[in-house]
C-alpha cells in the first residue's frame, strides 16, 4: 500500500499513527502542499484523489481511498487488532464523535486552504487569520474535554480512534498557539499517548518529509 | 430515543433519513438554532451536547450520543437492515469518504456559526458569506461528483450512507444557490433518493419545527 502523505497534516498524521499502532507497514509518497504551488493539485494526484487533499491510501489492487477516517475504519476490517473502535456501540459511538468533532468542526476551518480563501478572497490580515484558526481549535477543544472520559486514553486503557485524532489536534494547537492550560484531561490523554512508540513514530517530526 | 432536531440542519436531516430508511421510531425534539440566541446554547442544552450543534440523540438509558455520522454507524448496529454501509471493506471506504467529504469538508464551513464569526469578527458582508458559503459547497460536490459511481444511488442500487449525506448537502447547496446543472452524477443520485418515502418523510419542509 502507498501512502500519499504530508508531514504536517493532521488528517496524513491520524493514519500515520493507525498504521503504526496495527502494525501495518506502507511506502510513504510525500505530497508537498506548500511547494510549486502545491503538488496536491498536480493532475496525476487529482486523479487519484478529486479532493487535492491529503492523506490518500493507494491499495494493492490499484484502489485509492480518501479522508482519513473512512481510511482508518478500511484498516480495522483490514487488521481487526488491536481495535481502535470499541466493541460496545454506545463506546464506539462516542469514541467516533470525538474523532468527528476534531475532523469535521475543528480541522477542515483551520487548513491551509480556507486560510488561502479568507487572505485571498475576504482581505482577512495573518492575525486574524491566527485568530481564526486559534478560536476554532480552542471551542472545539474546550467540547472535547467535556466529551472524554481519560483511563488514561480518551475512553478507555488503550488508544482508541479517538486518541488517534486528538493528538495531531493537539499539535496542530501547539503550532498555532492555542492555550492549552485550562484542558487537563486531554493534556493527560497526550503525555500517555506520547509515551507510546506508535505515535512517537508517527509524528511529523520524524517524517522523511519533515522540514 | 429522542433525537434533538432542527428542521433545516444538514446533520438533523442526515440522521432522520437514516432513521426512516431503518423504520426506527424517536421522539423528535426541536432546539431552535436562531431563536432566543440559540436554543443550542442554553444549559439543559449544552449538558447534553457540549458541542452546542444538532443531532444528538438520547438513548433510552440517558446515554445521549452526538455527531450525525457517530450517530448512524450507532443505528447501524441496533439495526443493521437495510445496510447503510456496505459490507465490502472497500466499497464501505469508498462511502465513509463521500459521508466525510460532505461531514467534514463541506458542511462545517458553511453552517450559520461560522458564518456569524465571518461577520462579527472578520467584518465580512452578507455577499461575500454567500460567496463563501458558495464556494465550499461547489468546491466539494465537484469532487464528491468525481468520487460516486451512480446505479441509481451513489454506489449501488439500494441508498447507503453516502446518499444519505449528500440530498441533506444538495437541499443547502439549493438554498445558498449553488449552481448544480454541471454535476449531472449528483443530481441524478438526488431524483433516485427523493422518490423514496424515507427521504421525502425526513425532508425539513415535513418537520414539525418547519418554518
Amino acid at each position: 500500500m502507498i501512502l500519499y502523505d504530508y508531514f504536517r497534516s493532521s488528517a496524513a498524521y491520524r493514519v500515520r499513527i493507525a498504521l503504526e499502532l496495527k502494525g501495518l507497514e506502507v511506502e510513504h509518497r510525500p505530497v508537498h502542499l506548500l511547494r510549486a504551488g502545491g503538488e496536491q493539485l498536480e493532475p496525476d494526484y487529482l486523479a487519484k484523489n478529486p479532493q487535492a487533499l491529503v492523506p490518500a491510501l493507494e491499495l494493492d489492487d490499484g484502489i485509492v481511498l480518501t479522508q482519513s477516517l473512512a481510511i482508518i475504519e478500511y484498516l480495522e476490517s483490514l487488521r481487526p487488532t488491536p481495535r481502535l473502535i470499541p466493541q460496545d456501540p454506545e463506546l464506539a459511538a462516542k469514541t467516533r464523535a470525538v474523532a468527528l468533532a476534531i475532523a469535521c468542526d475543528i480541522h477542515p476551518l483551520t487548513n491551509l486552504r480556507v486560510g488561502g480563501y479568507l487572505a485571498a478572497s475576504l482581505n482577512a490580515s495573518p492575525e486574524s487569520i491566527e485568530a481564526w484558526r486559534r478560536f476554532w481549535i480552542l471551542e472545539g477543544l474546550q467540547a472535547v474535554e467535556k466529551l472524554i472520559a481519560p483511563k488514561p486514553f480518551c475512553f478507555s486503557a488503550e488508544p482508541t480512534l479517538a486518541d488517534v485524532c486528538l493528538i495531531p489536534q493537539l499539535f496542530a494547537a501547539r503550532r498555532f498557539a492555542v492555550p492549552l492550560d485550562e484542558l487537563p484531561r486531554l493534556l493527560s490523554v497526550e503525555a500517555a499517548s506520547l509515551e507510546l512508540e506508535a505515535f512517537k513514530r508517527a509524528h511529523p517530526a520524524r517524517q522523511a518529509d519533515a522540514e
